[in-house]
């Protein structure tokens, strides 16, 4: 069954070599804070400290290495409107090739700016998917440039599983690894690796079900087939896309159970690991956190003990919620009768 | 001379033999996007995920296991309105003696709450410095407590001493360290070790001048002798206090030069260190940030290129900045209409 699948434990190894000392081995963190909250032993992968502040610089890092030279002298494109599109400009520029990223019109411009923080200056297009995707295929017809999807591409999923192989080796004893999911490139990758490595282990994907009940992924695991649903209409900007051909054969095939989390746990995660642990994690980032404090969790996996989860990425705009934030903290300065010593 | 000063190299490194295990060691981090907006090579030692949210957990400890069997009978008193009073509270419950931490009745709930999480309820006082002495004294006298105050103690001093040995270690090529200043019990401990271990460091106060100039480091620097200022008004809530007579001495005698910075300044060093580094700091732990960034430090210390800074506490309570903060969050979460793919 496993070659049936569109990457394997090897092409994951492979990967790792690929991209060694050019993305970073993140740390695994602890919290007893959060031990305690949870009742488990939680072991944090923190890919928020990854280049790029989330874990897609090691997909997109893997696939513009993995090219040939003709093919990476056409250099890439993709279209996106977050993490992946900035990884790859990333990747691009390490590999010193061309890259393009398309961008819709509702593209905040803190991604816009991130983008443009590694040379690429991004193609605006209208808010559709239809749209992003005739953008590239424009730039492919006058660059030849190779187009690099965001999850549904085999080197972008083996670059993801690289994150499995650390993590084992971090925190041998793990007993389940909680993911994040959405397009599905991350747990797929995780998936193959970590049940190659240790069959035993538990696959579990943390969804949100947003304010409109939209957790397909939870949906096609109970159905064994894809459904659709609306899009997530959700706090977890990264967490809206749908599982792809690859990456749902992998899902349904390696990946055990599906905890879904309501935007208020997924806030709640946030505080906890911003206030408690002192990471930056973005609500996307903070999906697997929640759902390890989950009564849903503790419920269908009583025996859980030792539990990984991925901070899958730190990219946050404190502004975009709240435009006056920073002002405020100045605007916070304590008038002077009111000071205190220690 | 420095058998004048109220601390030694040995007095520092006897401290880190008595807190071994009891606090963490802390990682050193580096960043990318502030070595080249600083134009240096910056090595961040995160005191964020120090035991206690800061490195006030180093000195309480020590202070706490320097006591023989009879005074820790007795237990310990202090009065704080931040994180020395948690941090000694914790120290206390490591060694399974009573602890009192006298509050001001202006003290937010939320550093109650740390205080509460280490098994102590805080006594509340009115919010004057005298009433917090004379309730301390009053317990004192019921108890037979020891009185550890949060800087202006040897142990203390000599406890907050052993960020130096560890950071030296960590990056030896230091050629200087950045230390927040306000009663001078960390910069007092960093400065006596780090001088005696490397002669040539530069030792740098970094002090918020406040929204009413009340940077007393520096005029004391200047002037050589102490000088009476107002209390500081500024967001660097850790940073109010004022030298103390054992903390002045070393300030004098082993601080190279006092780099003053603003309210903004803080505030965009916060921002820098949160959305870039991935890493909560408050403001009184971001002042040094704000220090290497500043046009000062450069102008007066141009040669200089690997340079330390302590990101020494992270307890940030966004809700008091920002009341609807986290709701805010919730908030956020985009209509179905506008999600995007990636």
């Amino acid at each position: 069954m496993a070659s049936e699948l569109a990457v394997s434990l090897e092409d994951v190894r492979a990967a790792a070599t690929r991209i060694e000392g050019k993305v970073h081995r993140t740390p695994v963190l602890t919290s007893s804070t959060l031990d305690a909250l949870s009742g488990l032993s939680l072991h944090f992968k923190a890919e928020v400290f990854q280049k790029c502040g989330a874990f897609k610089a090691r997909g997109a890092v893997n696939a513009v290495f993995s090219l040939n030279p003709s093919e990476a002298a056409g250099g890439v494109v993709t279209h996106s409107s977050g993490n992946h599109g900035a990884a790859l400009a990333f990747a691009a520029r390490l590999r010193g090739i061309p890259a393009a990223v398309v961008v819709p019109s509702n593209t905040p411009e803190i991604k816009r700016a991130a983008i443009r923080g590694y040379g690429v200056e991004p193609v605006v297009c209208a808010p559709t998917i239809d749209a992003r995707e005739a953008a590239c295929r424009d730039i492919q017809a006058q660059t030849g440039a190779t187009f690099v999807p965001p999850y549904n591409h085999p080197a972008v999923i083996a670059g993801q599983g690289t994150i499995a192989l650390e993590f084992l080796e971090q925190a041998p004893g793990l007993e389940a690894i909680i993911v994040p999911v959405s397009g599905g490139g991350m747990i797929s990758g995780i998936a193959v690796a970590a049940k190659a490595l240790k069959p035993g282990i538990k696959m579990i994907a943390a969804e949100p079900t947003g304010r409109n009940d939209a957790a397909d992924v939870a949906a096609a695991k109970a159905a064994g087939e894809l459904v659709q649903l609306p899009k997530p209409a959700t706090i977890c900007d990264g967490l809206e896309a749908r599982l792809g051909s690859l990456t749902w054969p992998i899902v349904r095939d390696r990946v055990d159970d599906v905890v879904t989390v309501s935007e208020e746990e997924v806030v709640a995660a946030m505080q906890l690991v911003m206030e408690r642990m002192k990471v930056v994690v973005e609500p996307s980032g903070a999906a697997g956190v929640a759902a390890a404090l989950s009564s849903q969790l503790r419920s269908r996996h009583p025996q859980l003990r030792h539990v990984g989860v991925i901070l899958c990425g730190g990219n946050i705009d404190f502004k975009a919620s709240v435009p006056d934030f920073w002002q405020r903290w100045v605007d916070a300065s304590k008038p002077a009768g009111s000071a205190e010593l220690a």
